[in-house]
């Protein structure tokens, strides 16, 4: 594509982000792009455009060779790859938002899109309308990189901030995310903590080169985080937030994880509130950077998809630089993360699990201890994601600088608190 | 330039961000770039590598044909200017961090780049370490931007965060700033506001395509704040920052200006303290953005010349969008501001220039309004800008719902303001 060039679009899915997307290509002359055809699921339900502009047969679309870009905006991620798949073969540049794709298939799509040299852009896949992946991709590319830790999924943040602003329960707080339209069709993927590790696991190959599935590091949502929890936080002046995580450490292994975190007050993410993303930087001599932004939502989604669109048609492409032309990072679960752990049953926790016990508080209905645990442990165990049970990572989690190898169980059986 | 091409710097500058520079690009064989020659201005001062390396001449730099990138880092605007005019003639790609020098011939660079199709980059010149023009670039091009907002001078920020921090005075305050290597050489371009006025200009540019001298928009410094301002301030729960605006009026038109302002505690820029720097951003699908980093200091904006090096190995040039595709917008002085003034003797004050006042506390040797001016009145008057005056803006300066014209004077003189 030369600079400029009309690009002719073929759009996959027609729901809120799809509609805002066609509505402001066919008011903006300037983006010299318009939408051909879009593909749907069911043709019966009504729309607010004619019948002509639409089909049920992706092939119209992928077949066509007037279309030149395909924008997939589609829930269902199996589908979304066999559609991205082809396209990319048959040279037609895409965009997506569906970070679940993008996650489950990074491999084969950066296989695809060095084979076939055809671009493939996906901005909005994670937070939405912040220039993430492209900052990340562009700019700290020679600048070394040491840590990013971001609240990268906003309905989870949404549900956090009515449980510590208006006390909420968590179902209640649900409702609300649900009702205000932030919460992915099948709420589990947020609350779970899949959507945010989906991010992460994208993130992680634009910001550090490492290509990682998401069972290659621990990560969980916020359905066990209850009002008893809060409540400590608020003792302990912290806040919390479902934070993903991730550090370059000593040994320049790369440990990375999305875990319910503490955040304190000096932290610029404790004050990204309610749907609101934000993610805050390290890098060697930039030093500290904090973006802030608008993480879900229609306009916001379609605004990235717009930006991937006009990147287009100045023939942009990742590069993926860190990928293919830097020192190669390694993924580890060698490290160990203070962590703050509550349960409506003591018998939940598995207490040889713990290098250290730093703190224990027992109640009838509501315990909790703050500990060090190897990331290990978490990784190849289940207990702490039980029903009752809800773990919280600490501010400055990772624990580099003591050697739990060399404290000897019995320094924690003289404490008492084995 | 091909995609990686190896570049040759010839370097003019050799302070803190030079030899920090030169330090990285020789310890960083992936960035495949290398520095030939330095050229300075004092030979006989003692350097930290070898003589070889150093000339006086700036014609040996700029002559020399195997040399295709320059990297200005010099104090000197119009010695700065020279070097860049001719470099961009002879097809040298340029870097530079010089924002007074970019400020005051910005047309005069963008006819040199259109003519001779030369790179010119200057991610450096606007808060160091932050991508912000490649932002505004490349990202917010399709989506309406609707106003930024910024704290964009480090060493002001520090000093208005040390007299309200820890309540010192203005001149131990700067003292501190200019320790701490925060501070322009000459401190005046920071306190009076020019640095934050020549970095706005260039940020209208790439923002909203208005091509703005500093003296077509209103700007002050921060050397008038004193600490009953402070103590005004805190009573209202505002604090006081120099914060650069520009906002789309309603009538298409851009609103700018530079001034100390009053912000409250849920403004994001509230929280951006010290030598950082701070940017939020309002577009029509993206909603808000707040964008935090350093802006001063020699790593932070190093790490910005570099990044515009290592974008050069892949050929990028600022397109202008805004200013050559994009609807004309126009900068105007005709709005309303709500300010705050103090004064140390009420006579300094010319009463008629206000539309308005809401507030008025007389004191001995220290009194201060709110009222409505407008900025026109502003611009064409210095009174406000005299020893002993200070201006503040408000919160949400810009007054578009009232028509101030239509309320006369008589209610004023009613209201015995007048």
């Amino acid at each position: 594509m030369e600079p400029g060039k009309q690009l002719t679009i073929g759009l996959f899915g027609f729901g809120v982000v799809g509609k805002g997307l066609y509505d402001v290509l066919h008011n903006t002359a300037t983006l010299q792009s318009t939408i051909k055809k879009i593909c749907i699921k069911n043709a019966d339900k009504k729309r607010s455009i004619g019948a002509e502009n639409f089909t049920t047969d992706a092939a119209v679309l992928l077949n066509d060779d007037s279309i030149n870009v395909i924008v997939e905006l589609i829930d269902d991620a199996d589908a979304a790859f066999v559609i991205v798949k082809t396209a990319l073969q048959t040279g037609k540049a895409v965009v997506s938002a569906n970070k679940k794709m993008i996650a489950e298939h990074f491999e084969e799509l950066l296989a695809l899109q060095k084979q076939y040299q055809t671009p493939f852009l996906y901005e909005a896949s994670c937070c939405a309308s912040m220039p993430l992946i492209r900052n990340l991709e562009e700019y700290y590319d020679n600048d070394l990189l040491q840590s990013f830790r971001g609240i990268i999924n906003g309905s989870t943040n949404f549900i956090l901030t009515k449980i510590f602003q208006e006390h909420l329960e968590f179902n209640k707080a649900l409702l609300m995310a649900q009702q205000s339209g932030f919460a992915e069709s099948n709420p589990k993927l947020d609350i779970g903590g899949f959507d945010a590790a989906n991010k992460l696991s994208i993130l992680l190959a634009h910001s550090f080169g490492v290509i990682a599935a998401t069972n290659r590091f621990i990560f969980n949502g916020i359905e066990n985080i209850s009002l008893p929890d809060a409540g400590v936080a608020n003792e302990k002046k912290f806040s919390i937030k479902l934070v993903a995580n991730a550090q370059k450490l000593k040994n320049g292994k790369l440990a990375a994880f999305v875990l319910p975190q503490f955040v304190t007050e000096s932290d610029d993410l404790y004050h990204v509130q309610n749907e609101f993303n934000g993610v805050t930087t390290e890098s060697t001599f930039a030093d500290k950077h904090f973006f802030k932004g608008r993480g879900a939502g229609a306009f916001p989604t379609a605004s990235a998809v717009l930006s991937d669109i006009s990147a287009l048609r100045y023939n942009y492409k990742y590069e993926y630089k860190k990928i293919y032309h830097q020192t190669d990072t390694e993924l580890t679960n060698n490290f160990y993360l203070k962590v703050f752990i509550s349960v409506d049953d003591i018998g939940k926790i598995n207490k040889d699990d713990f290098e250290w016990i730093e703190e224990w508080h027992n109640g009838l209905r509501y315990s909790w201890l703050v500990a060090i645990i190897h990331a290990e442990k978490l990784l190849l165990s289940d207990w702490w994601r039980a029903d009752g049970v809800s773990l919280i990572a600490y501010p400055d989690a990772i624990q580099e600088n003591i050697d739990y190898k060399n404290i000897s169980k019995l320094s924690l059986q003289l404490a008492g608190v084995v």
